[in-house]
């Protein structure tokens, strides 16, 4: 069975953000549906940190996607009415070029010769790919958690292309908290031996410290009403174990089987750089406040929304961008909705989601 | 300058909740103020996981305690009126018998030979502290944190003891989402190749995993509110590094700060035993409800404590117990309190903390 993966070539070399270049770069994209005549169906997602491009199956990989129940006939991103188009951060080891790529001059993978990247170059790798299939204007960019940064830097940096903007779960710029997260999940891939500097052969060899980091990934992910409601303090099947701290819980084993998926899944510098990014990533850098950095934007119809639950990107955070949004004269739609799941109820609370998207894509 | 440290001798042997014993074991505690001739004016503060039994100042040692603003003339638990107890919990290493105690029989320390503590345990150590003393009704128990777990543990095996019951920031079981953070804390530190197993020779060939676990600890225990205004996003001066991930923004250098106070300076196997202990306890084991629990007490005046910001055990949890202890016949006195400190707001917001507690203990 033939992947589904298109890839579109970077400008080579691609000056990068924050100093450096990358060259023969590629960005992995998958696409749904058709593009018009006029071009001007296509609609933009780029992704959270670890998705690939694989959002929904289709004929060419009939797996299910990381967001499959969104995508496809009469779904909210409609393959009927819509040209749906997935990507792959720059930076990532799903296909796009990344850490863990070959460096063209040794065709040994970069590790820590890749060079810092920015949200800003994600968000320029994803619309490179929009470019070299034509598109001048998306219907619109949506982007969930850290997708949120690359569609907000998308909308700055290449104006013309995002007259439509989605943003979920995400927020202008991280808090003080969601960065103490992120760098202590960073601290303990690098305290894993298997991290070896940098220098693992493998993914896998660092798959203690990517477990661990996962875990608080998972953690604050979801919310503490969720998993009183799932798990409570049952008990789990006890098996014979020599270790005196083996899991108990239920939630311990629902963390455990989380962090068995990942490890060796990611590549462990891909993960470090993409959450660096994140730390990085302030709209503010483009004007005195986040108001002034969105009247940089042409953005006409935005739509953001929050959880009520999430930890990472508090709804308050989100409410401040809409507001912003809308001061520089978008017109704005933000939802705050009640789902018990978290910064990730945008892969699962679908229920919720989806009326709220189809809504917004139907008035555009 | 001698230590103020004190020890009650446990008896020998002394049975464990969950099965096994200790033998010639101890508890370490300070004293301040006078005991009474009727011996009624005694509080006793049993403490958070890692504290020891310095909880203030005084003449032996006259270097401030982690609850220095608490205690002492004209403070809220006035050495002028009340003599005041404070325990170091059996399981520690400040003091008391635990996994680094040395193992009567060889002289070498337990490490793994040490039996499961159980918050129970804990309580038993506090009650013989009391005991020992000649005292047989305490004027109030104390317990911020784990502290209120052994509180009530306390309450309902030595009820006599305890007519009077302050718990803060605390709750009668711990939820899904505090259990995992604190497994995940517990799987960092053994993660640490320097934890070998719990064959570790020194305390600070932990330190690694005992940093990060710390991390995610004062992670927990502020609030993202209080992080926002202390810190925003707000970088530190680079120290020139060789890491290309190391720390930037202030927030991360607080927590290198925090890591590197604790590492070495707490046994990590009484780390995992009382973090253990603290996931384990259920006041629903002793009854079908919070509030059966609470019948099998003998409390007849009850403060319970919360903080809004309280990501580890959220104020809908100390409400539950308040209001069990409340259906149960106590006198309660609720407070939720609009601090932005989080978890461990008693230790820092002691203008919000103070005066409820002089009201409260001036009323029994």
């Amino acid at each position: 069975m033939p992947g589904a993966t298109l890839y579109t070539a970077l400008p080579s070399p691609m000056p990068l953000h924050r100093g450096g270049e990358i060259s023969a770069g590629v960005i992995a994209y998958e696409t749904w549906g058709t593009l018009n005549a006029a071009r001007d169906n296509a609609i933009l997602i780029v992704t959270g940190m670890s998705p690939s491009a694989h959002a929904a199956s289709g004929p060419l990989d009939p797996t299910p996607g990381w967001w499959e129940p969104m995508i496809g006939r009469d779904r909210s991103f409609d393959t009927e009415r819509y040209f749906i188009v997935c990507v792959n951060s720059l930076g990532s080891c799903k296909g796009s070029t990344g850490p863990a790529s070959a460096h063209p001059d040794d065709g040994l993978p970069y590790r820590l010769r890749f060079p810092s990247i920015s949200i800003e170059d994600v968000a320029d790798g994803a619309a490179a790919v929009a470019y070299a299939l034509g598109i001048e204007r998306l219907r619109a960019v949506v982007g969930p958690s850290m997708g949120g940064m690359t569609a907000q830097a998308m909308a700055l940096r290449h104006r013309q292309l995002v007259p439509n903007l989605i943003v979920m779960s995400c927020a202008a710029r991280s808090s003080a908290f969601a960065i103490a997260l992120r760098s202590l999940q960073r601290q303990i891939v690098r305290a894993d031996p298997g991290y070896a500097n940098g220098q693992y052969a493998h993914a896998i060899d660092v798959a203690t410290g990517m477990g661990l980091a996962r875990k608080l990934g998972v953690a604050t992910y979801r919310s503490p009403q969720e998993w009183r409601e799932r798990f409570g303090r049952e008990r789990q099947k006890q098996e014979r174990s020599d270790d005196p701290f083996a899991s108990e819980f239920q939630i311990e084993s629902y963390l455990d089987a989380h962090a068995r998926r990942w490890a060796g899944g990611f590549d462990p510098l891909s993960y470090l750089y993409l959450s660096r990014a994140m730390d990085w990533f302030d709209l503010t850098d483009y004007g005195d406040s986040v108001e002034a950095a969105c009247r940089q934007m042409a953005v006409e119809h935005a739509l953001v929304i929050g959880v009520a639950t999430d930890i990472l990107f508090p709804v308050e955070q989100q409410e401040e961008l809409a507001e912003a949004l809308a001061a520089a004269g978008a017109d704005v739609d933000f939802q705050s909705l009640p789902s018990i799941q978290g910064h990730d109820a945008f892969l699962v609370d679908i229920p919720r989601f989806a009326p709220v998207i189809s809504r917004f894509l139907d008035r555009l």
